[in-house]
């Protein structure tokens, strides 16, 4: 008799087998990981040749703003480079709180936490509040950063269900279809981070009070760009005290690195005393918080940032649908350009890098066929001149490549 | 007929329900949160109060070394302060890749890749190479990281199963068990991070060949403490080319914020372009990323400060041991007490607050039950006076409390 033992399947075969970014560099159209050498903003240098950066999330241009630089070089003078340990331990400083306090004030909420990244703090919240079969119910075009923190929580025994992206009846269905006593939080972007799209927040806050859920809103791509004062969502709608928790991050309009959440302080503090992603993290940088503190002030005292900002946007969307380009529906800072076919998308982009102009390329599998599309996004400090090279470098290479 | 509909029951009931740390503060021993107003390394400043630190992970005092704190300075006048992207899309300036090619030459691997933060490394790394039916197998005393990414996996749907802490015998059971063909990873601490212990890497490589498994190693509290020139567990052991992939953060011993992951190049390729914590997260800070690169060099250049660590905290643990409190197991840099007692605990940590001495508390539902602790570490810019008071503030307060 012979038994016959298998050898296990080696891990890393996928690794081995795995040869798209490979395909993709060989035909020259690989548009990732190109390092910049040297940064102004709206303007940055690739290999020593100046592109405008039509695809940055620097909305207002804070990162290379002279009070902000000061700040977190005051900061590392102070404090060092690391706090060397998590907000739980050692690795609170006197800014971490007094950023925690400002931020509360501005979001008009009772109290706020900090988080390392933007990415971590949907883990924070999430697996953290949505425990063993209680549900989750999730937008099924929210940011990755919010299916990694509803994977999860599926992992540690939470039900994730979703609804069609924005779609307020499927929204409704979902929640008919819960367990009538389950406890249940809803979680949405409040600016989509593909399209640019807003959520239907008005419904979406009737339909928490009627079927019971508690609402958390990712407002990554929304402050600073809408709402009172750059406030984001909730504000934008009128319905701050409806929203339970809003979070954020800080690599967008404020010029940094983290995130944040705001909301009543007896969530936040349970948050604070139970999160993973909080405790067993580094905390922020003292150079990242102070750059926040400052960006913040100047949220607070210039808004006219703000109306630049969507004026920028604006222009450059009118004259993109002008020429005949399909646009998915925003009127954020945030404007992609449908192009429908993975090679055409790749070699627009490398067009447009060429032209020196660099914007995002969305290619399967990050997004479904069909939906392959060139996302651009602006800037404050943006000129003119920028921005009309950006339409006219699209419409010249959209002509040569059939789009429009 | 009547249909009783039960109302749904707040999410948000365990928030209003937790009284943990409220107690704990009513007690006045709370010992998380406090805010460090100064910080010269060694010696922290909390309400104006100097305090011997005890309790960082700045392992080699980098944080506020003057070359490290120039040299990311200069990175936020160069390039501002914030990439405002994901490494993947506009992210990567020239420091990124400078530290990958360095970081990967300095662990003699083909391959290397950062992350934002050390807590989103696992992330990473774990999920993306671990797919649904796979199988990871996980130390059952791993850093909550990788217990997080752990989750993640299990919840996209891949196989996760645990071995009893350090226990090889117990290792080769749980593989046994795991489906003849079935890949799997290993992933375990090099370094524990509660107790300081180092995994018994030899046997644990063996097993691996024997049962086929791939392994991953987290360095955070190994680099810059053993191995040859601090290069960690693998190396500590000669067995660098048998680990396949060692993972790493910038914010101990490199005295910064961020992750890394160092192997094979098609490994490594594959994780870039599918790991979600590193595609969809804003990437190290210029500054952050500067300053692991003055480290990394300091640390290749001054192998006589890992010697000072090690002397340093052999000194403070020769002289906990001689007094006799119970330790865990340790050569690191890590000196951990055992107190056994909630209420204990806190009441210790308190008085060594008071008396100048900042360490960590370990208490439950963090530990469990019977391995409340107070968890020392050291630096190597830590000065004889400095460990000599946390000897002799240990001893008094051990005996007061009858801990010794």
């Amino acid at each position: 008799m012979y038994i016959t033992v298998e050898k296990p399947k080696d891990l890393f075969k996928k690794c081995f087998d795995f040869t798209l970014a490979d395909e993709v560099k060989a035909q020259g159209v690989y548009p990732f990981f190109h390092p910049i050498d040297e940064n102004e903003g709206p303007v940055v240098s690739f290999g020593g040749r100046k592109l405008v950066m039509a695809g940055s999330n620097n909305y207002l241009g804070l990162t290379s703003n002279p009070k902000v630089k000061e700040a977190s070089i005051n900061a590392i003078k102070k404090y060092g480079t690391s706090c060397s340990g998590s907000r739980y331990m050692t690795g609170t400083v006197n800014l971490h709180l007094e950023l925690e306090r400002q931020l509360a004030d501005f979001f008009e909420k009772e109290s706020c936490l900090l988080f390392s990244t933007g990415y971590q703090t949907g883990q924070g919240i999430i697996p953290t509040l949505v425990q063993r079969g209680e549900y989750l119910v999730s937008d099924r075009d929210n940011h990755a950063s919010l299916v990694a923190a509803a994977i999860m929580a599926q992992g540690a025994g939470a039900k994730l269900v979703r609804f069609n992206h924005n779609n307020m009846d499927d929204l409704e269905r979902v929640l008919q279809n819960i367990p009538d006593n389950a406890p249940r939080l809803i979680v949405v972007d409040g600016v989509f981070s593909v399209s640019g799209e807003i959520v239907e927040l008005p419904r979406l806050v009737e339909l928490a009070k009627q079927y019971g859920a508690r609402i958390v809103i990712d407002d990554a791509h929304a402050v600073g760009v809408i709402g009172k004062g750059g406030r984001g969502t909730a504000s934008e709608f009128n319905l701050v005290d409806d929203v339970d928790l809003i979070m954020g991050t800080f690599s967008k309009t404020f010029g940094s690195l983290g995130g944040y959440v705001v909301g009543e302080e007896k969530v936040i503090d349970y948050i604070k005393h139970n999160a993973s992603s909080l405790i067993f993290s580094a905390s922020p940088t003292p150079a990242s918080v102070a750059a926040v503190l400052v960006s913040l002030q100047i949220i607070r005292d210039q808004p006219e940032l703000m109306t630049r900002l969507v004026e920028n946007t604006d222009y450059v969307r009118q004259g993109l649908l002008k020429a005949g380009f399909r646009l998915m529906p925003s009127r954020t800072a945030i404007v992609t350009v449908l192009i429908s076919d993975q090679m055409k998308t790749l070699l627009f982009w490398k067009k447009l890098f060429d032209a020196g102009v660099y914007v995002n390329a969305f290619i399967r599998p990050g997004v479904m066929p069909g939906h392959e599309a060139l996302r651009t996004s602006f800037m404050a400090t943006h000129e003119k001149e920028h921005l009309d090279k950006v339409i006219t470098e699209f419409c010249t290479i959209g002509k040569e490549l059939g789009v429009i």
